[in-house]
């Protein structure tokens, strides 16, 4: 896929653009070409399709038919399914950025943090979760790693009692935050307001769960 | 749609539960059976298949085969394919009762109201809209409706400023409670918590978009 091609459809907002800063290469706007393209290629063909289908149903041949490349070459690449699947699916990065302010200011942090991933990354880095909820043994896989990747490093920030309820409950605030700005873009007033008003109107209720309550 | 056989309406959304009961088979709980099991399939069938593939993938066919149906008889009972998906995707049902409250009891009454309809629907009524960000037609769809029955309703309920900015906010934390019920159960924190202490930690964020800021 091409760059220029690409950078319009939000649902794939939501899934390519973010692949392509997960796929672990240099952020090239610019389009990028040589020996990385394929493996551009590729990641985007295999986030699209675990997103979108069930894992038992996602073939190496159909995401390489899908990225223009041999299903050896992935193999190559990438190893097994599995190994692909690691590799295109990971909510380190994001959890890194997004927790990582003391906890009197993280309400805020996570919500101009949040707006400056899902710009950046032109897509939201949390959000695929949700996506994958509808398919069945994908969701197994998925929830299991956005659990130990977001929310028990999320409950491992917090204090005081019901850590991890409030962990959850905190990581549902941020799965809807992008869900409401994906979903009322680009016409709603979500789209069409600062960053810190964001924050001033959404942070409060953040905040309160990370505050032992 | 009978009143009986389509509780669940509006959401299903959410999945196992949806997954399982979409499946196609006929219901249990309530058992019933005759003439309205086979229209009970079909929405199953139709819901399904609206949520898991692109709105022109989406055939009549394929919709009567997974309800086990005549195309004939679908056409005969809903219509054309657009009224097939404008009846299985309806807010409305599930934006009334949220939304029925005094403003100054709406965060508890939001959360307590979602927390029993998914209960009573054993679905999210509102998160489907979430899944199908992922796919490029029937997310328009879904995305404007979903505006006009949940977030122009909710906007119209609330006054001062940016109305419709908070009224996006609280619809992002509605579909992050949603979403985060529906990740960590069955054994995550929020599952083994009551509806009240959900409510005391979750809605206070929400009352503050409620309340002029």
């Amino acid at each position: 896929m091409s760059t220029a091609d690409e950078p319009t459809s939000p649902a794939t907002a939501d899934t390519d653009r973010t692949v392509r800063r997960e796929a672990g290469q240099p952020r090239t706007e610019g389009g990028e070409e040589g020996p990385e393209t394929g493996r551009d290629a590729i990641i985007r063909a295999a986030r699209r399709a675990f997103t979108l289908k069930p894992y038992a149903e996602v073939t190496m041949r159909g995401i390489a038919a899908a990225a223009g490349v041999s299903p050896s070459l992935i193999v190559k690449r990438f190893g097994t399914k599995e190994a692909l699947f690691n590799t295109v699916v990971d909510f380190r990065p994001a959890a890194a950025e997004l927790f990582s302010a003391p906890r009197p200011d993280l309400g805020r942090h996570l919500v101009l943090t949040m707006v400056d991933l899902r710009d950046r990354l032109r897509g939201d880095p949390l959000l695929r979760v949700v996506f994958s909820l509808g398919i069945e043994d994908e969701r197994t896989l998925l929830r299991s790693r956005f659990r130990e990747q977001v929310t028990d490093r999320l409950t491992a920030v917090l204090t005081g009692h019901d850590a991890r309820l409030r962990a959850e409950l905190i990581a549902g605030q941020l799965l809807g935050l992008g869900a409401t700005l994906s979903l009322h873009r680009p016409d709603g007033a979500t789209a069409h307001t600062t960053a810190d008003r964001l924050a001033d109107l959404y942070a409060p209720g953040i905040q309160h769960l990370v505050d032992e309550n």
